[in-house]
């Protein structure tokens, strides 16, 4: 089985790296950018049966930083 | 409005991070993780009405590398 896991920074966490795309789109002619912010996804592949409270526990240790960070899990 | 772009690595693409997490997971304890890869999600704001051909441009020409990368667009 697969799961994808989305992990975002949380909403009032400074985006640095968001905000130079979004800053480059603009000057590369698309005035219509008005804010980015990048986040990462995982794409993991699974035993079959896996758990969605293993994958949360996943994210909780290794794949997501709780303090500053969201994430979302899909199971595809 | 809001476009969220997800970048991968295109199969067949080296994929270091991805294969470290995937490691790691199974080290502290996750046997069931067969393996994993690792991509960029950006969330843009856009002006109301950009047509998904100008975020296409946008992916070609800043977001995405197309040689080694391939992205989707989720106009939400």
């Amino acid at each position: 089985m697969k799961a994808i896991v989305t992990v975002n920074l949380k909403n009032g966490v400074l985006d640095p790296q968001g905000k130079a795309i979004a800053h480059t789109l603009v000057d590369i002619g698309y005035p219509e950018v008005q804010g980015a912010r990048q986040g990462k996804v995982i794409e993991l592949d699974l035993a079959d049966g896996t758990p969605k409270e293993k994958i949360e526990e996943m994210c909780d240790k290794l794949l997501a930083n709780p303090v500053i960070e969201s994430y979302s899990i899909e199971v595809a």
